[in-house]
């Protein structure tokens, strides 16, 4: 809780004394959003060497006042199950952050000193009427063909690993290796190790990016309270928020609102934990989650609304989310609600993400995650961190160019 | 939100300079509990001239913290829907104080200078099925044996008069004098007025009530941060909080909490109201109730749970109050929700009212207001106004006086 006149709020970052000097000189790089994929390029470019502030205006000590997408996220890390006909390079472009996690969990935490409650304990996607079972099938050959360890089980096989599943419920899909991780605690991780390796971070909103920038910068990168950072590089990882930033001609993300409203709940105290891995269920063709944390946090999820910049919980998306839940789950009508989140996912034309350099020189995109965010960190990092250093993307992220998005592109 | 060494709550209402010099002489009443019961008494007995210091620990000012039942009720007056056959004698007293209500508020608003958004449009209760319609009808007939003015409604005519209930409707009853109230601004106003009327209050808790008091007064009032308030006499006000107030014996309010689970909710910006006056509904024999505001607010529940002093928001409570509610008009979906409550209701052993004298000279009750504490406000403060100034009840209370309360009583 923010007090007028205490100072500055206690989870704001800056460069600890022991923190490495930078090894680039001049201006450096500023990332605008400290969600996720800002987080995660701030200090992925930092480890490289370069000079990095990030600028984003909410306290991630606070994810329940927070903004981002990533505080609201359920944190489901399910390239397998998330599966569409049609998206399978973004499916294997997840495959290949999924494999990075644990590494990438296990870096994150020593540089950090912070958990970020990351669960290897599979995903079990149930179906709950004929139709939605006869989708589970074709999503299963899916998962076959691209070469995804899942097993299909009956519904009493269901029920035998999660006995709290309804009877109805008619069958399902085992995914071994989807996981999840909390990612209000992976943000808060990546903050630190952020701090630790030199990123600075500024309280504020990023308002335009102009050129060139101040005392012979390449960028100039203004903020709401009109200050300008000297920028050699600009990230824009502003979520849905990053076509609100005035940029320079012809770089416009067109990355628009998708609106998801969930419920965070927990065990009573002293209960069991309700289901023991991540379960999604289709329900009369309505997707529904519940994610479960060591702590005894379940995340029940998600609508997903286009509705513009809209972010107030309504009755009708939380009933559906209710509907859908006790369906699957009839016991979890004894969860305690103990917040009721909207956040809005940032989707792009083609609901692929938007990374690294644009046409306009030193300016980089890091965005349109859509409903693959906390999945995608870690190797949006590691591209973000080659973009950085090299001004090139890896091979395998060449599809999701940011500079695929200009007025040469033709959008739906 | 209190701050720690920031001093005394904002809204800590103290007496101002220009309140009247209480008349009595000696260390007065004290009130142990800030809610309606509490504060009606208090400003009453303050006009009748005596000395009142009220104890809370609660911030009128900040409702959604608090934890008085009073700042989660919905505000229905509605002695008429609420009718229910064995408890005529308090439907009657319901009906006695929503017939001071009119008076009592225009007093209310002039001496605190703050609205309590009384609405005097009626009310619309309406059946789902043939068995709620049942259930309707027998209501109807109890209504006008008691000689209440209620007007019995087909479906049509119903949807006539909120176009927005469900086609399935089966029939309603209008009581054109069960009016609404916002509670959180009835606080207010109380607070308010009993400032000016001379009240003073003390944040803080009353952890027991002692005699003799301190300074040869009659009781001591003991806080629970050790100060103790010599009193003549002193009332416990406290919900179903009183009976964790240290008593001398006999006196024991055997009060219970009885969880109600609600929600807040907006009509979004721009639309039009939802409905035009308080609609209740029995949908499959589950009460539900909408109660609209000038404001565009919409009071939707509530559930009615017997789980000690449990108060936290579950799964299952909010979703029978979203499912009853979409059955009885569909269009509940478009509200945005503001705020997920629950409140604890006192309950006695015979869901009546504990108040006035108890055997222990000088200590009174206002309590056990249960389902009907906003409704019977206004009668709380001239009943217990009597009690303090002559010790005894007028007769049309003393069915509810709180000397019943003692070991030579039967409780269930």
């Amino acid at each position: 809780m923010r007090v007028p006149g205490t100072g500055p709020e206690p989870d704001t970052i800056r460069p600890t004394s022991d923190a490495p000097a930078p090894d680039a000189p001049g201006p450096g790089v500023v990332v605008a959003g400290g969600g996720l994929a800002g987080r995660v390029t701030a200090w992925r470019a930092a480890q490289a060497g370069l000079r990095v502030t990030l600028v984003e205006p909410d306290p991630v000590a606070d994810p329940a006042r927070a903004r981002a997408a990533s505080a609201v996220a359920a944190g489901m890390l399910t390239p397998a199950t998330e599966a569409v006909f049609g998206e399978e390079p973004l499916m294997e472009f997840g495959i290949r952050s999924a494999a990075l996690f644990p590494g990438f969990v296990a870096e994150l935490e020593e540089a950090s000193g912070l958990e970020v409650g990351y669960r290897a304990t599979g995903t079990l996607l149930v179906a709950f009427d004929a139709d939605d079972l006869a989708v589970l099938d074709r999503l299963h050959k899916l998962q076959r063909r691209l070469g995804v360890a899942t097993e299909r089980l009956t519904g009493r096989e269901c029920r035998r690993l999660e006995p709290v599943l309804a009877p109805s419920v008619r069958g399902g899909v085992l995914a071994p290796d989807d996981h999840s991780v909390d990612p209000r605690l992976l943000l808060r991780a990546l903050a630190a190790a952020g701090a630790r390796a030199g990123v600075a971070e500024v309280g504020a909103r990023v308002a335009s990016v102009e050129r060139p920038g101040p005392r012979g910068a390449r960028l100039g990168v203004v903020l709401d309270d009109g200050r300008v950072l000297p920028a050699d590089q600009a990230v824009v990882a502003a979520g849905c928020w990053s076509d609100r930033i005035g940029l320079p001609e012809p770089v416009v993300p067109p990355l628009r609102p998708v609106k998801g409203q969930l419920l965070r709940t927990r065990v009573p105290a002293g209960e069991p934990p309700l289901v023991g891995r991540t379960v999604r269920g289709l329900v009369r063709g309505f997707p529904v989650y519940l994610v479960p944390r060591a702590d005894g946090e379940v995340v029940i999820g998600a609508t997903q609304e286009e509705l513009g910049y809209d972010t107030s919980p309504t009755v009708g998306g939380l009933w559906q989310v209710l509907r859908d839940a006790r369906e699957l789950v009839p016991g979890v009508t004894e969860l305690e609600i103990t917040e009721t989140c909207v956040g809005l996912r940032p989707g792009s034309p083609d609901n692929e993400p938007l990374l690294g350099p644009t046409r306009v020189p030193g300016l980089h995109l890091a965005g349109g995650h859509f409903r693959h965010g906390v999945l995608l960190t870690p190797v949006t990092g590691e591209v973000m961190a080659r973009a950085l250093t090299t001004g090139t993307l890896p091979g395998y992220a060449e599809r999701f160019a940011a500079d695929r998005a200009d007025e040469t592109t033709t959008w739906e």
